[in-house]
């Protein structure tokens, strides 16, 4: 029986999905068009309109002049998107920073907003703070969120902790009663950036994030990459020095410690300039203070290095940059692109483009709303060689 | 009309796919039975039965008893597949040697046979060989070849040549009358492991070869990757040393012109130990000379810092190593392990083997059957975010 019901559902959310994809791809329509165009039965029309008019995915609107002639009884009026309504909901638990962006039926954002996090708040603490956050969003600006269908949620660090997972997804699913899912949050800004940004429509694409840590995500075939344990993409996690110091993760001399923010302020300090954080790191890069070009200079080539090997390896047609530094423009760009070009095969000369992220510090939550747009987990097997 | 004949011929390959696949699974059948089985017509099943004996990939066999009233007339014979039949090969056009494999219709790999290949000699050229290579194995083993489907084909080095690629294919399209796929063979061996070696049934994996040149090829969920212009897995033109010396692909420092068996034979050379080639490198290796053995160890050590990085990016569950220097086993094996157990990520464990491949030198050719046994080229859309 349980089954039964199940496939009643998901006959439901099927022709669901067709009133709403008819209406986000033509417009408001009066029923009888509806019906027209999604081939259902007047009965099983009406009733799907009625439960998406009472969950606020859908409104009544103004009379249409269709230009037919009209029976008795009132004019036809038609039915579209609220735009209103909140659907999918992404969350980032950063480090210091909980953001959310929210997107409407038509799949657009909305809304975003950021509340700090204490940097010791563990991952329930922050699903707190998130699911706050959210309410005063959407109370703010007039968004409901009884048509919502799904939350993303954005981690920091490696994937292959369930404790972290769980924690995180159990409070937003009880807050919300919707399908939660999670992924880490440099990966997901990736996923965004193919969505939004910068790497909209690429189908092979690196993308790294340099801010306080290094993380990335990779796209090859026009696909997430997720690993075996759900940390693929961590680049800042490649050894550039195999004897230098021990890195957080157990490592030794990784990409992060040598060009992560702390390190870049640790090197300024060692050349006489004294900074406090990130901001100030990038204002005097931006007023080119000789020593702090210099540092940034020099990390962005060892970063440009292990991408020509990242580059070799994946062979993509793009490379996106985010996160802090990369808002530094060609002072990072550049050293990147000369690594890369000198040492990822330059002999076979490819398209490749080295291009700055588009989509600023909502990337990860933003990816996480794109994350849960996809039809993900289970991914659609890919081809399997059939067995011998 | 054109279309029209496409679309029959389709259908038609569908039915005798259909066919095929229950005499596959089954066993031996008669018509009846294999009317029942794949729900086609009698007039249907009998036109295509005569053409799949025409073309030698299904024979006649003995009476079957299958305990049914038998009617009048002579009684009904079964229909089997022929094990003779060839349906798929595999050619691996390597750097001086020309392997071929064939496949049954059982998609059982029953030969394989190799040549040499002069060094200088371009891919039509190699084709030629291939070509005859095949016949010969074919003629000797009393393979036919009327039932052919897909010829697959591996190439040394990238694959973003398209002069090489087609000056491959062409000759065996036309020798052969059938759909040709070409890709790199080393990641055809990757491929060729996932299918029936030692990654079999991962679905995330790293593989390398090393030999005279190192090359690899990654699988992640379950599918090849191919990169943004068909040249991904170059795990040897990663540099390990960004102002060391040029390498033919015009980078710097990279990983085969340090551990490829020509700069092993000339580090042994330094440390006064004469070899000739790969076997007698791996023959000293193998008998422990000792100057060799500390060549090999350290070569094994510097691929293993290399494969850190790619695990640390990629997060597979198993790395393959392939090509001559893997017949050392744990010699190279070891250092390898233990690079990647230090370096990649290590105060997260994970589940990650690290093993010898299993297939041997026709891994490409097994390969290149493996890939045209896929529904390759274009792969089917992953799931790919709807527009905002």
């Amino acid at each position: 029986m349980e089954k039964r019901a199940d496939a009643l559902q998901r006959l439901r959310r099927t022709h669901e999905g067709a009133v709403l994809a008819a209406l986000r791809g033509e417009g408001p329509m009066s029923r009888t068009r509806l019906t027209e165009h999604t081939g259902l039965s007047r009965t099983t029309l009406f009733a799907i309109i009625s439960e998406l008019m009472e969950r606020g995915a859908v409104i009544e609107s103004g009379a249409e002049d269709d230009g037919r002639p009209r029976g008795r009884g009132r004019p036809a009026t038609r039915v579209s998107l609220n735009p209103d309504a909140g659907l999918l909901v992404g969350v980032d638990l950063g480090r210091r920073r909980i953001r959310v962006a929210i997107a409407n039926i038509a799949r657009q954002v909305v809304a975003t907003a950021v509340d700090d996090s204490a940097p010791d708040a563990d991952e329930s603490e922050q699903a707190d703070l998130a699911i706050a956050l959210v309410r005063k969003v959407c109370d703010d600006r007039g968004i409901g969120l009884r048509a919502l269908e799904a939350v993303g949620i954005g981690l920091v660090g490696v994937m292959d902790a369930p404790d972290r997972r769980r924690r995180a997804a159990e409070r937003l699913e009880a807050a919300f009663g919707t399908r939660v899912e999670v992924d880490n949050n440099a990966r997901l800004a990736a996923l965004a950036e193919q969505t939004w940004g910068a790497a909209r429509s690429a189908e092979d694409v690196v993308y790294v994030r340099w801010a306080v840590g290094v993380g990335g995500g990779f796209i090859s075939g026009g696909r997430l990459l997720r690993g075996g344990h759900g940390a693929s993409g961590e680049v800042g996690h490649v050894s550039v020095d195999p004897a230098g110091p021990r890195c957080h993760c157990g490592g030794r001399g990784c990409l992060e410690g040598r060009i992560g923010v702390p390190a870049l302020l640790e090197a300024a300090a060692s050349r006489g300039v004294r900074l406090t954080g990130t901001d100030d790191l990038l204002e005097a890069a931006r007023s080119r203070t000789p020593e702090v070009t210099a540092v940034v200079v020099e990390a962005a080539r060892t970063l440009g290095t292990v991408l020509a090997g990242t580059v070799a390896q994946l062979d993509p047609r793009r490379v996106v940059v985010g996160g802090d530094l990369a808002t530094l423009g060609g002072l990072v760009l550049d050293p990147i692109r000369s690594a890369i070009g000198e040492l990822a095969l330059p002999g076979k000369p490819r398209a490749l483009d080295v291009v700055p992220a588009d989509l600023g510090p909502a990337a990860s939550a933003m990816g996480a709303i794109a994350l849960v747009l996809k039809e993900q987990d289970p991914l659609p097997p890919g081809p399997r060689p059939a067995d011998p």
